[in-house]
């Protein structure tokens, strides 16, 4: 599996190859956490034989000098409860650089299926008779609380984790989520898109009798220089994250793991093990 | 089980450079759900800087192909209800390989905090002071699923998902999960390790008040050119995982977003996306 090195940029006035009509396909990468480190290889790999990359914001920006000079970049920055740009117009652009006959890769944080709207691109795009496919990531859901030192599964604590999105927050007409039944579930509740609705869901928990002593944390930069985590207890989280300053995105985990005193991992670039 | 140099070493006479004591550390790595290509390039980079690796039978061989001519690798693989190497045991290797001044790779499939006993390993590490860098990795959880083209999370249909272990079945004194919580949550719902006790988790969350007919797919091999795929609904799982001869590991998946028809991923190494 041999990387091989990065396609020849010594001549980027070079003329750009000019892709066949009908050989197009987007290809969706997860991009992880956020350190460029944590991209998959195939992910990169993707990349550096892209003729368009359609970027969202909370994909890891340094992976974006992989890729070829002739490269066309769109970045479609989904800034939280700001501008974006919407579903249907990234899946018509996706589709109409395809159709062109360009390899496009849909490039994100995270996982593609996690709360990324990958499902909507592969549907819109099957329909429209683009091939597609689909390389997971390492989801933020999982590495943000590993990188701060807390396992979502360990023995004796936690045979299981529950992620939910944030974004709805408990009582609103258009949640699905059950906060009742997680209260109960005995896994650990992992929350992404949360901290602007934080309070109304520590809030709902407890109401349902979760133990307000539960440890419980907040991760923002997850694995990143700037790597800041919270710790706290369910009922007196939100406090501590407004005083931390904490903005969106970050991560949440409530449950016994969020008490341990594991090692964390940060700056992987700077400890030398990426490049 | 020491398996020693790799046979294609070029002199394997050759003096083996003496590590430091002193310096040696432990790193984690999660090698992803089985294709090669799923590795991250921090987790690759790390097998390649490798004097010792330490690997379980679940992470992606292919990747050994990678490491150093002098590095050792020991296979502790733990076959499911059959032999295994104990955590102790491995804890104590990690320990003394790490005091000899070797740079360490603990290489394991999947994510090393999702059912891992990563944390047990990082703790016992932390305890003899030697220090331990974790790697996160790609989750079968989320991953097998979506390279079978189910998205653990999606708009409409899904606003989170939860990952439990299938090891302890129901009704099991030594089981934490809160199974009727779970039936109700509204998550996607995904078991790891539990092919032999899905018959009667089927039947639980029916009990539980689950709908017979919720779409149910159980997939195995995920990714790799072998995978296959059983779809079918919560009632009839367990009848359709067994005629097809689906044996451990296996990923089941319980939610209406197993009742989609997305194209899924498999070979990515086949399609001319790894090498």
């Amino acid at each position: 599996m041999v990387l091989g090195p990065r396609p020849d940029r010594a001549d980027p006035a070079a003329p750009r190859p000019a892709p066949e009509p009908g050989t197009g396909r987007v290809t969706l990468v997860g991009g992880g956490p956020g350190d460029p480190g944590l991209i998959t290889v195939a992910g990169l790999q993707a990349l550096r034989q892209a003729d368009v990359v359609v970027t969202d914001r909370l994909a890891p920006q340094e992976c974006l000098a992989e890729i070829p000079a002739h490269a066309e970049v769109i970045d479609v920055a989904k800034i939280p409860r700001g501008e974006q740009t919407s579903q249907e117009t990234i899946n018509a652009l996706l589709i109409d650089r395809a159709r062109r006959g360009a390899h496009v890769v849909r490039f994100k944080g995270g996982d593609p299926y996690v709360f990324g709207r990958g499902g909507e691109e592969v549907v819109a795009l099957t329909e429209a008779g683009v091939p597609v496919t689909v390389i997971p990531g390492v989801t933020s859901s999982i590495a943000a609380p590993e990188l701060a030192g807390i396992p979502v599964t360990h023995r004796g604590l936690s045979q299981g984790f529950t992620v939910v999105s944030g974004h709805v927050a408990p009582g609103d007409p258009r949640s699905g989520v059950d906060w009742a039944a997680l209260a109960r579930s005995g896994t650990t509740l992992v929350i992404l898109m949360g901290v602007h609705t934080l309070r109304r869901i520590c809030t709902r928990l407890l109401a349902d009798g979760m133990d307000p002593a539960l440890p419980a944390a907040t991760i923002a930069d997850a694995g990143l220089a700037g790597q800041r985590v919270v710790r706290s207890t369910l009922a007196a989280l939100p406090d501590a994250v407004e005083a931390a300053g904490i903005g969106s995105p970050a991560v949440t985990v409530i449950g016994a793991v969020a008490g341990g005193e594991l090692p964390g991992t940060s700056a992987l670039a700077e400890r030398g093990l990426v490049r």
